[in-house]
């Protein structure tokens, strides 16, 4: 079962993406059981609701679902929590050891976009790059956890991220705070699913990114320094995760900040691809002065 | 006129207080034009709706206000976008050189607490720590915006915030991110009032801090090396700023990170004050492992 979000930007439409009993996949109407997918679904249970709904039945067949803009799959989180240098060989073209303990910034929330939206390079950028991610999204409340078994409870599914990152805004002055290269317009396309926790083991899926084709990332979860029941639980001591809110959980090698490739350049295709998540694909643009029109060459 | 949110956690209820026909200040039930003090309230001209239903006498006066809890005056934020660093006797007291560009960073908007709610200190913290700051409430979208002059339209009003930080969770390992020290559950109380920034002029007000009676912080906005409108102006080059985001100024040279004071401690009480915003005052308790009851002594 995949859960989604269909239509154009604040009307999508919920669906489930599940099996008929004829085995064919279809896509189905959830909102006979839910008009939004956000941490008060999540928590109370929606994710089973719409399970059992699919199971009797009770969903009709969205009609002309193939037409329709896909959305994040989730409404809006509260907090979009990320997780640095989370690969070994991403921290060593990064230029810097692996971290012991997790390194944790935030995204605001409005940077969420769809997975197939075109992208904004931002109007002064010349250093904005891409980051495949495993997203984790949080299902129950989780606050000093008491330990890490406890932690995978919190989980109520997991989608792919792109972690749109502007290194010249991220890297010098400011004291070292990443905010700046890490809060642009449209810079965290999700899904285009959320798949629940009980349908994916999320301990060795292979991710990947292409610019224009060609390949960049290729890594596996499994070789993440800290795995996502650690994250929860080490997140959970110095934060509150509520439900509905998002964890990137790092991204692996093959990103331009190593040196090996260029930016981001205006009409660039980005492909993302997360094994059982599905596939991302942005065309990114470059933005004019108000960072909405798109700049004529 | 202030605008507050009186009641218990969940349940507030808007009011404004303001001056009556006589003279007299009056805590009026603001529910006749909104439920909500949020982003869709300030951007739909809710403060001149309140403003012209206070000066028609179509507010009842809220019975018993002066028996309710005070809220934070704003239902949660989007963001809470910060400043670090912007005072520069504060940058040399944290063992830094005045920043050149604004330091920016995010707190989780679950962090938001009422102004004189119990603090909790975190279970294991060692260095928990006070900062007073001016915070802006953003009324009007702020995207790229042309000119510093063009940010002064983006703000709503003013209200007065305790930035409480972690001091061991936000500064060493962690790749510098601040995130860890500045997300702990309750470590934002705002209020207890949002000032129209129509009524106040920001640009110089005192600022100052109380740990138990004893004087810490004593400053002014005047010192603010990075003003408001070139906060909002610069920020909105690397984020959307959204009505009801709200962001905090930064805050002056005075706490303990300095080696001045001690951090805080079980039983401390803290109290807050900026010109024209009001008073905090929080009692701070040593969280137990759950992060949510008091430890006896």
């Amino acid at each position: 079962m995949k859960i989604a979000r269909l239509g154009e930007p604040g009307q999508e439409i919920p669906v489930v993406i599940a099996a008929d009993a004829a085995g064919v996949e279809r896509t189905f109407d959830a909102r006979p059981v839910t008009t939004r997918i956000d941490g008060g679904f999540l928590a109370g249970g929606g994710i089973a609701a719409l399970g059992d709904a699919v199971a009797r039945g009770d969903l009709p067949e969205l009609a002309g679902a193939g037409a329709l803009r896909i959305g994040s799959p989730l409404d809006r989180p509260n907090n979009v929590v990320c997780i640095g240098m989370n690969y070994a060989a991403h921290a060593t073209e990064s230029g810097a050891l692996p971290p012991t303990i997790p390194v944790v910034f935030l995204k605001p929330n409005n940077t969420v976009a769809g997975p197939f939206d075109d992208s904004p390079i931002p109007p002064l950028s010349a250093k904005y790059d891409w980051e495949v991610e495993l997203g984790v999204v949080i299902g129950r409340e989780a606050s000093y956890l008491g330990s890490v078994e406890e932690a995978a409870g919190a989980v109520a599914g997991y989608l792919i991220a792109n972690d749109l990152s502007e290194r010249e805004y991220q890297l010098p002055g400011a004291a070292g705070q990443w905010t700046k290269g890490k809060s642009l317009p449209k810079s965290t396309p999700l899904g285009p699913w959320l798949v629940p926790a009980a349908e994916l083991d999320a301990n060795k899926l292979r991710l990947r990114s292409w610019v224009n084709g060609a390949p960049r990332q290729d890594s596996s979860t499994a070789d993440l320094i800290f795995d996502v029941p650690t994250l929860v639980h080490h997140l959970s001591q110095y934060m509150v995760l509520e439900p509905g809110d998002v964890i990137l959980t790092g991204t692996p090698e093959g990103v331009a900040l190593s040196g090996r490739f260029p930016y981001l350049q205006d009409g660039d295709v980005v492909e993302l691809e997360i094994t059982g998540l599905g596939r991302q694909r942005q065309k990114f643009f470059r933005a004019g002065p108000t960072g909405t029109t798109r700049q004529e060459a």
